[in-house]
């Protein structure tokens, strides 16, 4: 018999963590956002409702860790760790998150609970103002980066506010996944890229 | 004695249409989207519940005519009756539209209605389908039609596709509105307008 060691805390915790995240992104994809319940992501998990709840205070904040969050490793996002890649060529550098950001918007394993996480930003203004203010802005941030950099390089107007120039960008990809109007592919991305950098009006 | 007409059932109808509208306006406002429910709004609008499922599939339904269709005279949207202004002056118009786009998605009476609205068209794929077919695309193609104009006129240049164009422009509005990340002014409307004509990049 093998002496047994006594199980780790925070090992047993991160099972139990990612088998809650799991079983949340199942079910929200098997019944949807409305019939999510926090007792039915316990029962998939193997654990009680409780320890759920001492971790996480709606199922909204569940599904926020395991779209998100998690795909950081599980850490709040370290607004230092986002960056943009910055090969010097602004245009291939903005294809290439682009396009990364239209394959994510197509998963179709993740279009459903980032579709109830969308839900939720829009109608509960502190969720919403929380996750901007943890999530999307420390991204945000990042093309604020990538844009000065650029502006340094002589490749971006240095009349231009990163700040506004960067919703051009981004904008555009989220009206058409959250409209359904029209399909997202790498070729729109390419050419959002195209229209916020050159401009809509003739070049001389 | 007057001699008494009577009641024209039109009329009768559009009073309790107009009233049901106005109740769920003022619901919604008062206690949220959530706890909005068919039978409040049919107390408050002094009509029976039958009387609104007869008219409207859900509260969502009643919401979307009181909020946007109701704003075009209570008729579905008309297509070619939604244009935008055509003054010769591409940059000036499209200041004035995305100016009235900041004032009404400012409008605290519309917020609430808009934002209970927009998690719908978000979560349920049929109701949004529905509404951007009915309501956003017809709105985006006056959009198109604008910028036709301006390439016949040579100020838009004529190799940008308008349809895409457009994104350009209303994309970031609804992603501040929606993510709260920064308040949405006639100055923020005004620089979208000058970076989408401009570009981003230096101009020679």
């Amino acid at each position: 018999m093998n002496r047994r060691t006594p199980p780790d805390p925070s090992r047993r915790s991160e099972r139990s963590r990612r088998a809650i995240l799991d079983a949340a992104l199942e079910l929200v994809a098997e019944t949807g956002y409305a019939k999510l319940t926090i007792e039915a992501i316990a029962a998939r998990a193997g654990v009680g409702k409780q320890t759920i709840y001492r971790w996480w205070p709606s199922k909204a904040a569940v599904l926020f860790e395991a779209t998100v969050l998690d795909r950081a490793g599980g850490e709040a996002l370290d607004p230092a760790a986002v960056e943009l890649p910055d090969t010097g060529d602004l245009e291939a550098d903005l294809k290439t998150v682009l396009r990364a950001t239209v394959d994510e918007l197509n998963d179709a394993r993740l279009n459903e609970p980032m579709r109830a996480l969308t839900a939720e930003t829009v109608n509960d203004e502190a969720f919403g103002t929380a996750f901007t203010e943890k999530v999307l802005e420390p991204q945000l941030q990042a093309y604020v980066r990538r844009l000065r950099a650029a502006q340094e390089a002589g490749q971006l107007d240095p009349g231009v506010d990163p700040r506004t120039a960067l919703e051009l960008l981004v904008g555009p990809l989220f009206h058409r996944w959250h409209n359904r109007t029209l399909p997202l592919t790498h070729a729109y991305a390419d050419a959002i890229v195209d229209l916020a950098l050159r401009g809509l009006t003739p070049r001389p």
